[in-house]
């Protein structure tokens, strides 16, 4: 019973990490989406992440039906619990992706972020892809290396996302209104997918060592 | 040994609703900072924010501490769980409410929302702490028609949403691209408050009647 009660646990934090997979995969397509105007690759994006809820569905009531059969105590309580919370902050990142790729979608046929945002909106892609994968890393491997450079690659995020608002509340802003509009959400988007792949980490790093890194809670 | 359990639950009730009443007054205070410019209120808003926080944390450390004691299984486990779900939601309807604060505070003296959406905002700001209340009752009384009344406010709060991004991206925009920048972030801030309000409600619908309302899953 025990045993099958670890493979039980094992099995979720396996589906957590096809999530993050999931929705790493998302965000690069959608920031593919973004920088090409590629529709084929918003569509993509948009439709696939009914996949992402359903497996949080179907992972939320294993978990349900693994606490009401096994009452865990302790660490494995606090296990099954973060995976609830980890499960919800994937689907979120998934969504996030999701509203990415709609604004690929608006603008098509038009590229949406401006010629001079293009670098940083390709590197913002970039690092939200490169975290999800860490946070997947994180999940699997109780990594407590991923789970730092996750911190430094959302300083990184922060810091793209504040050259972002230089470039776009300079006074050399050659763009209507509606360019700086989208970059603001874009870069709202990215920010947030930042957060929830680092409280992804947090919560892990929780699990294993008792507190939250550099005394911080989950985003 | 049952009667304490069920006071215990009660118990996270009350405290869940207290939090939902004080991230309506704030959201309401934040409102009020955006549109007079009132950066005491602003600051209010900001500082009142880690009591939410602490709230949220004992709320959840109660939560853990009630499932290792009781091992509570079928509705009860689904109201414990979907009680950790409601905190994050309301703490997150509270870090909203801050961010709209930083707005007022960030461009103080100024107003940051140009005239011509001042009402719109007003309206925003107004329909979100009504939002708060709603759920607040949803939560105590297990009350269906605040939690039916709360779909039509998110209806009424997505049309107010669009009809700001009509004013914005409007040929006739006279303004620069700070406050456009801003308003379109506020937007978003009073629309995903709402979608957590919502949501909340959504999760208790759930324990009452097994499904969710309008086959809508929590936002």
């Amino acid at each position: 019973m025990r045993e099958s009660y670890h493979e039980q646990l094992d099995s979720i934090s396996d589906r957590l990490v096809v999530m993050t997979s999931m929705v790493g995969t998302a965000v690069g397509a959608a920031t593919r989406a973004l920088l090409e105007a590629d529709v084929s690759f918003a569509d993509r994006v948009i439709a696939g992440d009914a996949e992402v809820d359903t497996l949080r569905t179907d992972l939320d009531e294993s978990l349900l039906e693994l606490m009401a059969r096994q009452a865990p105590v302790a660490g494995d309580l606090r296990t099954v619990v973060a995976s609830l919370r980890i499960s919800a902050e994937v689907e979120r990142m998934g969504d996030l992706a999701v509203h990415i790729a709609k604004v690929a979608r608006m603008r098509y046929p038009e590229v949406a972020v401006v010629p001079e945002l293009r670098s940083t909106i390709s590197s913002m892609g970039e690092t939200a892809e490169r975290m999800a994968g860490k946070a997947g890393a994180v999940i699997a491997n109780r990594d407590l290396a991923a789970a730092a450079e996750l911190e430094t690659d959302d300083d990184e995020m922060d810091r793209l996302h504040r050259s972002l608002f230089l470039v776009l509340l300079d006074h050399d802003w050659v763009h209507k209104v509606e360019p700086a509009v989208d970059v603001a959400l874009l870069g709202r988007y990215y920010e947030r997918y930042a957060d929830h792949a680092v409280s992804t980490a947090r919560r892990i790093v929780y699990l294993v060592t008792g507190r939250y890194p550099q005394d911080a809670t989950p985003a």
